[in-house]
């Protein structure tokens, strides 16, 4: 039996593969491994069955055999130490691919949820115009040390890995801001990684999810 | 000899050890290993000699030979690869520990920065007072669902592991924020963590850096 993961049963992004669970099933297609998907709705997502596998209640988890794991960050770190494809064999490379993938979650992707939280649920607020750039100019500071850090190269050190499979899922929430047209370098980034055999068969996979929902 | 580490010369939290070096120090005298440290000031930490070690120029790196890695989540866990002491043997309990590292720096603290970022630079704005109860709430929500989940036990998943050094440096951020008090479980969590010798010695080391800064 493949491993199970969760997803969510209509995706509040309409498909665009900004759903953490587009890490996981990007992954599973790098390596070649098949996967089963439980889909959710939102109240069995903060149901105690679901809060058994996830304590915040969220998508995605991953279930094989009596190993249970939450978090899309431990579970790519996992598929990519059991399967070759997203981790170097060399052991220093293999820890500073490690490395890229905390970079992308905890540097890069906090700015981005902020904004992005701002702009879904702070919109209407009496703040918004005059916080926004703030915000925007965070965003950017990380994105301006990225793109230095990049220039030129293909991915962020070496081959392809899972730093770069997270921090391309990372950066995509920024898809539709306009920023990530502000770094030429950044913009290219993303579009090699989305521009992955597997990245499309992963978007696909979900997009069909979406669209299966939307026409029930 | 020993890996390098980078931490601040002069901590902006004035010695109570939440700059993210002390998750690494922590992590070093759990396992009983020694390690050295390299004091950076503001400006040499947004240097190219330092963005070449850490792109993001922020504190800590770690220098070990030809491996340089940044990312204080990154380096905890290289440390609890090669040394005993941060992971459990079994694969699946190892799994699990790791999550918590990613939970820990993914899902709990992103609330917990944006609070304090509020906090330290919002202060002053118009919104302020407005927007304080939304952000404190986004803690709490985390902090609930984190407390269900520990509920009596000592640790988040058996002994104590990474995830839990993680977890403890990241609610640590709370201290003066009052919320932890909300949430008797957690702050018996927190003081279990702060209780532990390897979190004294580490603790006591940061705020020797930051007693001889101020005295020069």
């Amino acid at each position: 039996m493949p491993p199970t993961i969760t997803a969510f049963e209509s995706s509040p992004d309409r498909g665009r593969g900004q759903a953490r669970d587009m890490r996981v099933r990007w992954a599973f297609e790098e390596v070649g491994q098949p996967y089963d998907v439980r889909l959710l709705s939102f109240a069995p997502m903060k149901a105690p069955a679901h809060r058994a596998r996830h304590p915040f209640g969220q998508i995605p988890t991953y279930e094989d055999g009596d190993l249970t794991l939450f978090e899309s960050g431990a579970i790519v770190l996992h598929i990519a130490e059991r399967h070759a494809g997203l981790l170097p064999k060399d052991a220093n490379a293999r820890a500073r691919a490690i490395a890229w993938m905390f970079a992308a979650l905890s540097t890069v992707e906090p700015p981005i949820v902020e904004l992005g939280m701002a702009m879904l649920f702070e919109r209407d607020r009496s703040w918004y115009a005059e916080r926004l750039p703030m915000l925007e100019e965070r965003v950017r500071t990380r994105l301006g040390e990225l793109s230095r850090h990049i220039s030129g190269a293909d991915w962020l050190d070496g081959a392809f890995s899972a730093g770069d499979l997270v921090m391309v899922t990372v950066l995509r929430r920024l898809n539709t801001s306009g920023l990530l047209d502000e770094y030429p370098d950044i913009a290219a980034y993303v579009a090699r990684g989305e521009a992955r055999p597997a990245f499309r068969r992963a978007f696909d996979a979900q997009l069909a999810v979406f669209k299966a929902a939307s026409q029930s």
